[in-house]
């Protein structure tokens, strides 16, 4: 039991570089697959550049990256062109996210490898959608961020559009992927059929904003920004709250759900103020609405007094949805992510110790082990050694 | 082919409201699983009265329970209890995400249905990880954002946290329990095994804000907000500039990455400025971050001349990754998603027909078709028939 051996046995041809397709193989490599990442010799992975420490690989790839083989082929010469093909007719599933065109220029496109072996499930990430008028562009996070609707309904209601800090475009890409892939695995399980599978970063984030398109279809207009409110509708008290401290994320979120009304009670109780429990200006969601000013500081008039902590201790107890804003520091120091295995140690032979966050999904009461990204071309020769039967040093 | 029968003949009980449950097996009925939502019958999924036109379902409810049956069984009574057992033995995979304790209160928990079908996958979705002081804490989106790290990220680099719009603590975390179910089915598929799975949305937003993870090792600070940029790092030119109209979303996001140093030539080439081309001041992505203002202003004088959808065309067309800021009003009007099936039109009973977005991802060409929303307990006959023999007529 355990996540790690879910995929024990899958072998995956990993061609992809920075983040969307590499977190999707990454999950495949967490829950067990053997994913061999195929790089060139020439630096690899432009990921591992992104602000490294000196002589080594970046931190962000080694987020992205655990629990993978690095080899090295030179795509562009004809040996190492013929080692890939050797590799995909032994693997199950083959993933890329180069630039739109780059993969048919190397003969490598789904229809090559699919007649080498018709059984793979062959993935690709792009910007944009086979048949968009932008398929050919270009696309990083930002870029999907900004076409596919995230930025539209982030920021302040009356600000400009802002992007999420994190990378729905990439690794929320890559699990919509990742699901893909296994579920066309389930099927070749009982039917031995392969397929060829796509997802534009564009098309991907509708998955995420899709709370958004029910609030335009409803209202009939573009769905606004809401703060740090909902964009499915107003529901006070609903949003950041300043504590003590006065920090840059010394604040605590306050809920209080439409769908039950005793959230809203148990928040008077909390802040001393039961006198209104009964009163009908606050009775009802759509009455706070009328008041929402006014609301909104007899709450902060109660968190301004504690730490942000204390405060969602307190709420959280009392049965009032709330949290604290956490930042990176806190959550990488706090021990109860370590203890139960969500935070974990790696040891990399060049960077040395560090914590990152793992799978975060537990199987039988624990997350999968993290080992740490391989360093460039690490495994070449074991793997061309297994899969192929090439000898020990014979290999480019 | 396709994706719509890649889960046939996969048993999915459903006993998920709102929306990080509900957009998980959502992704599993659309992938080809038979998915039976179990519904209280005073009303069902709480997720059906947010914001509904009168008399009917609300958009919000159609968008997360695509492709699945309704069935409504009395929990709290014996007959109806006693069914769900029935259901439990039948079932490839039980998902629940009441709050915290709720299930085991019913007789539901995971050793009491294992102990009944010890090959089911059962899988959980809670506010908190088991082991967290919060463990016992309500979530819901909003505060696994806050709790996880995304608020601390998102806003302006001197404002105050805010929320991104996607719905990255439901549909993020969904979309992990997506993957870890299906990684488990497919070890069932060798071994036979079952496996508890639990994922907490706190746990899940690490998942998605791993770069600001890897700058928080780097710097050994908290990872910043950027407000448009990107939390990895500075890398001018790189943001939304404006373009004609003036409407809340008239942006363009331009990015030109450090790793490709044409971006910023084939950039100075689209706004007439070649004089530049080889100048040391602007040449690296370190020499502009020196001149972000001068060199944001550049850009910005070119795209204040054009609609955000021209800027795209050009910058886009010349090699250089951009994207427009679009609104869901622009993109559910936008043909070419119908066109690609990424969009699709459901004909909702009592909602009529209504475009939503399907799975974003594309088997053999296209995504799998769209089924609506089921009406409450709308297959509560034929479901209780074919799992169990139930005559018509005879259920609850």
């Amino acid at each position: 039991m355990g996540g790690e051996d879910c995929l024990s046995g899958l072998r995956v041809l990993d061609l992809t570089q920075f983040e969307a397709g590499p977190s999707c193989t990454e999950a495949l490599a967490w829950l067990g697959a053997e994913v061999v990442k195929v790089e060139n010799p020439a630096g690899g992975d432009p990921g591992r550049a992104i602000n490294p420490p000196p002589g080594t690989d970046s931190h962000y790839f080694l987020q992205y990256n655990a629990n993978k083989k690095s080899i090295t082929l030179d795509l562009k010469a004809p040996g190492g062109l013929s080692l890939l093909r050797g590799l995909a007719q032994r693997a199950d599933v083959f993933v890329e996210n180069f630039a739109p065109g780059a993969i048919d220029r190397l003969g490598l496109g789904p229809a090559a490898i699919r007649a080498l072996n018709p059984a793979i499930i062959y993935a690709q990430v792009k910007g944009f959608g086979a048949g968009s008028p932008f398929e050919k562009n270009l696309a990083f996070d930002m870029i999907a961020q900004a076409c596919g609707g995230p930025m539209s309904i982030t920021g302040e209601a009356d600000g400009p559009p802002l992007k999420p800090g994190p990378t729905i475009g990439d690794t929320g890409t890559g699990m919509l992927l990742a699901i893909s892939i296994l579920a066309a695995l389930y099927r070749r399980t009982r039917t031995g059929l392969g397929e060829h599978i796509e997802v534009a970063m564009q098309d991907a984030m509708f998955q995420y904003v899709r709370g958004a398109f029910a609030t335009e279809t409803r209202t009939g207009k573009p769905c606004p920004r809401a703060g740090t409110g909902s964009v499915l509708a107003s529901n006070p008290p609903m949003g950041t709250f300043p504590c003590k401290g006065g920090g840059p994320n010394d604040y605590v979120y306050v809920y209080t759900s439409r769908a039950n009304p005793e959230h809203w009670r148990r928040l008077l109780g909390v802040i001393g103020r039961t006198d209104l429990s009964d009163d009908p200006r606050y009775a009802t969601s759509a009455a706070r609405a009328e008041r929402v000013d006014e609301v909104n500081e007899m709450v902060a008039t109660w968190t301004r007094q504690r730490d942000k902590h204390a405060a969602m201790r307190v709420l959280g107890e009392a049965g009032i949805p709330a949290g604290a804003v956490l930042d990176t520091a806190e959550l990488l120091g706090d021990t109860s992510f370590a203890d139960r295995g969500i935070m974990q140690t790696i040891h990399h032979p060049t960077i040395g110790s560090y914590r990152m966050p793992a799978w975060p999904v537990r199987f039988s009461g624990r997350p999968p082990p993290v080992r740490p990204a391989p360093l460039l071309g690490e495994h070449t020769e074991a793997v061309l050694a297994e899969w192929l039967g090439v000898p020990a040093g014979a290999s480019t």
